[in-house]
Parts: C-alpha cells; sequence; structure tokens
C-alpha cells in the first residue's frame, strides 16, 4: 500500500493529529480510467459497496420486484422501523422466516430501535443484520432457481451467479473471495475493476439488455430512495438526498466508498487503506464535489467534509479535511 | 507523515485488507532513544495516554490521595459502578459537586451503566465522561492553589503547571497545544518526548527527589489498579493485568500508546497515524512481548494481538496481526 496518497486529515488546533491515505478511481461507461490517486491495480475487497452488483443475478431474473425491494438488497441499513417492516413484508410474501436467513445479527444502529431492544431487554433478530435486504434478495433468487436453503455457500447457485455478474462487471476474474461479516462471499477486484463496474452502472440507461436494464433500474432505486440504502443520519442517505436523486453512492466496511454519475456517465472507487469510515466519507464527499454533482455549500455536506470535531461541551477542537490529493 | 511503517495489518481470508501505518519509540531512563520505527520525531498530540504526566502536579502538591484516586487521575475509564462511586466520593470529599467539573458528559463506554441509562431515560452526568477522574484530580489541585473555578483554561494555574511537568518531562518546549475531548489543554511533543518522559516515570523508583517519588506513585498505582484505568474488556485492563502489575500502559484517542516498564526502565509511546485504535492496540502488545514483559500466549492477548475477526454468526473471517515493521 505504499502508493497510497492521502484523501482525509485530521486536524486538532493548528496541527494535523492524523492522516488517511488511500486510493481512488474514475472509470467512464467504456470501463476506461478517467482518473485515478494512489493504486489503482490495488486489489481490495469492496465489502458492502457492490452490493448492486451482488442484486444484478436478482433483478435479472425476471421476479417482479418494487423498487423499495432493489433499494433494500443495495443497502447497509440502521435497522430502523422501515427497513425492518419491509425486510419482514418481503420474507412474507415468499413464504419464508427470519431463520430461512443466513446473515446472524447485530445491534441496529437505528437509534430508536435500539434503545427499544435494551429497554425491552430483547436481542436482535437477523432482519435487524444492515445486510437482510440483501439477503432476503438472495432467497428470493433462490427460491426462484429451485436451490437449496444454504445461499451463502460460494458454490450455492446464488453466488455462482453472484461471482459471474461481479466478474463481468469489473472486467476481471476475482482471485479470491473473502466471507462478509453477514456471511455472504465477498469476490476481491482491484480498485479499477470496482470503477469500471460502477461506470457500467453509470452509463446503462443508455443500453437496452437485460443487464442494462436491470443495473439502471437499480441505480434509480438507490437514487431515489436514499433512506433505504442506509438510515437517518448516514452519509449514503444525506449526500444522494443532497444531490436530489441523481447520484447513487454507496459504502463498505474497511472504508470502501462508491459512487455511480448517471448525467457524467462515470464511476467513482476509493479505499481508504486503513479501513477508516471518516476518511473514506469525507474522501466520497470531496471527489462528488469536485465532479460537480454535490454542492459544498450544500448543509449536509458539513456533516462529512470540512467537519469539525466537537468535544464533550460542544466545542470545535478540529476538523476534518480532504487530503492534499482531493482538495 | 510519509516516514510511517507498518505497525499492524487486518487481513481477511487471504488477503490483507488494511494496514496501519505509525511511529513507535522506546528510550530509557536517561531520555535516550533505544529504537524507533518511523519518524521519532513527528509531532503529536498523546491526548489521554499522557494522563500520568497531567496528574504529576497534584501528587507533588502533598495532597493526601489514595492509591485509587492516583489511579483515576491516570483514567479513561469505563464510567461503570466502580469509577462512578469513587469520582463521587472524591468530589464529596473536595465538598464539590458534579457540576463543578468541566469535562461534559457522554455515554459511558460500560454496558450495564449505558443500558441502566438508557432503560430509565436518563442522560449521563459529568461524572460518566472518561476523564472524570483526571479533572476530580484537576479539582483537587486548584482547591489546594486556592484558584479559580474554570481550571480547563489554558492560563489557569493548573494547566501552567501541568505544561511545566510535561515540558519538564518531555524535554521539549511543547510547540502548540490542542483542546482535549474533555476541555482540557493537550499539549504537543514530538513522539521522543513522549517517550522520554514514559522512560523517566520507569526509571522514577530509582531516584528520590519529589517529582521521582510521585511518578514512581502514579506507575505504581496505574500497574496494581488496572480496572480503574480503564475498564473490563479494554485493552490497557486487561493487557496490564496480564503483566501481572509489573508494567503500567495507557491509551490515548487517536491510537496513541504509551508503556512504563520499571524493571526494564524503559518506556515506549507509540502513534498509529491514521488514528484508529485496533492499530495501536496490536501494536502496543507487539512491542510489550518483544520487550519479553507479555506473554504471548496469555489468554487476553489474543483479545488485541493476532486477533480473529469475527462475523455476526461467529465465524472467523480474518485477522488483525502486527505489522511487517513489529512482527
Amino acid at each position: 500500500m505504499s502508493r497510497a496518497v492521502e484523501l482525509a486529515q485530521v486536524w486538532r488546533g493548528d496541527l494535523q493529529e492524523s492522516v488517511h491515505m488511500g486510493h481512488a478511481v474514475i472509470c467512464n461507461g467504456a470501463g476506461e480510467v478517467v482518473e485515478a490517486w494512489g493504486d489503482p491495480e490495488l486489489v481490495m475487497f469492496p465489502r458492502s459497496s457492490c452490493k448492486m452488483i451482488q442484486a444484478l443475478p436478482l433483478v435479472e431474473s425476471g421476479l417482479e420486484l418494487s423498487e423499495s425491494q432493489l433499494a433494500l438488497a443495495c443497502a447497509s441499513h440502521n435497522g430502523a422501523g422501515v427497513h425492518l417492516d419491509l425486510v419482514s413484508d418481503w420474507l412474507d410474501d415468499l413464504g419464508l422466516a427470519e431463520g430461512d436467513l443466513r446473515c446472524g445479527s447485530h445491534m441496529p444502529r437505528d437509534e430508536a430501535e435500539n434503545h427499544r431492544l435494551i429497554r425491552a431487554g430483547e436481542s436482535p433478530c437477523q432482519i435487524h443484520n444492515n445486510c437482510s435486504g440483501k439477503h432476503a434478495g438472495f432467497l428470493a433468487l433462490s427460491q426462484h432457481l429451485k436451490a437449496g436453503p444454504e445461499y451463502v455457500d460460494a458454490d450455492h447457485p446464488v453466488q455462482l451467479a453472484v461471482r459471474a455478474a461481479f466478474e463481468e462487471m469489473t472486467g476481471e476474474t476475482s482471485p479470491t473471495y473473502g466471507i462478509d461479516g453477514c456471511s455472504a462471499p465477498n469476490f476481491a477486484t482491484s480498485l479499477t475493476g470496482l470503477a469500471r463496474a460502477m461506470g457500467a452502472f453509470a452509463s446503462a440507461h443508455r443500453r437496452d439488455g437485460v443487464r442494462d436494464r436491470a443495473a439502471a433500474r437499480l441505480v434509480r432505486a438507490m437514487a431515489t430512495h436514499p433512506v433505504l440504502v442506509a438510515g437517518e443520519g448516514r452519509a449514503c442517505t444525506e449526500l444522494m438526498r443532497a444531490m436530489g436523486g441523481k447520484v447513487a453512492i454507496k459504502t463498505g466496511a474497511e472504508a470502501v466508498f462508491v459512487a455511480i454519475l448517471p448525467e457524467q456517465e462515470l464511476g467513482i472507487a476509493l479505499k481508504v487503506a486503513d479501513g477508516t469510515t471518516r476518511g473514506a466519507e469525507c474522501a466520497i464527499a470531496a471527489l462528488l464535489i469536485r465532479a460537480g454533482v454535490l454542492d459544498a455549500a450544500h448543509p449536509a455536506v458539513a456533516r462529512f467534509w470540512n467537519t469539525p470535531v466537537l468535544n464533550c461541551r460542544g466545542r470545535t477542537t478540529g476538523w476534518i479535511r480532504p487530503g492534499a490529493a482531493l482538495a
């Protein structure tokens, strides 16, 4: 990771206290690199940033799916009521139940639901998992394919279809995979491969194949349902809202971020080398401002870009700023 | 931060997913650099890692203080019952109240107390602040000095005394200060200056000045009350326990860690450039193992060094390992 460049800075008073180094690539709809920072050949895991790729086989299956279901299939959601209700309804529609999920459970990020569980002395269920929408989509596809229940196994028909779509969209043979936090395989790619896939999503609306229509539907679903993709206060939700439904963005664990710019037919992928979310959020905001799709003066932007660091008495003690490479 | 070296690696499956670069210095009791990684001249904020320095003027004042109070003055505590009771008692002893603190409040990390507050619909108070022990110590010294109530102002007699002690222990004139999360000034130093101060703490028991006796008392208080310095499950607490009271260690925000090794008369200071705690914990464990004071086979060590990364179903998906520079 020696070619990493400075993507974000953390200041306290007049001293730079911390730094986030990393890599970023912008590709056009033809899969060509338009601009790159750091090492565009970095082999990395997209983690949840590639959920729209993982959802392609589902949409291409021809199953009838609402736009909300498509957005949820691409989501890393907060586990708020709106997410829980929609995933529950989807499982009901499939004639399946929470126990059919294979994502495991964790406490929801949504404060109201989190506190409700604590007050009630309840444990979270698998529907609370931020990936439960993606997993409901996996179950829907698995049922359609008449495949077995262990849909997160790497050799399950669902994951074989995901791998094929992933390799076609990135234009690369995936060299390896890891097991994600939600137990699904997560296929590795170069950062350029991930940006190339996002460029293909960004230009899909210009083409008319089965994949193109599926990709364009997923982009529209994400961009027009920002709260379903993440939740109140989250970077994906707040920045997509600030861009007025014109751009889809998605974060992934370990500081990955992607953006799909349909009007510009550009895809962006970035990875902060240290895996820190604050660095990835600042960097994607900087790249979106630079691309002319995000207004730096929008009130939501200051939560992620040139962001004040507050102490326990609400005093500004420092700033998170874009790094020299993006300033 | 271009001279940073690899202090910790994050793996998923067979691919290194993230990296933590940084700097580390080991000094002896004479203030000489014994070994260094990265840039020993890095100017940085020690944050909470220097609480034992900030406590020196308190101890040197001659006020009667229990060993528990000394440990709490150096603590970034979890806000568990034991911490809250001791800080409350200390304020009572001073004839002061929670409202005299200037640290602000945040939710406690201790799960039992955190959930109790949520269930009761209560907000945390300033005693819950992880720095409330340090602030109780500041109040005790301020009272002793007959100084005013705004003890976190940089020109208050308490902070002037802290700055003097800080500059004497680091052997440097501090070039600047920032405001910490708890509103106290945090003085900058080179990383070597911080390691030099820790070397002075480590060798204090060999000398017999007022400062030396104060420093040795603080080291003993930290090393023999690990749970007061942080809390159950925390790296400071668990690793100090694993070292059997022979070594004092302390973390600071933005991935600073220091260690005081009295038998070896060595001080260690490290800073992970990106500010990520998991990297600093892995790196300090690696340096303590390397120094022969921490048994790599101790069950507590695997929580911070060569640590499995588990997913939501409890499956090991990766590892946090020491970086090439420390392996």
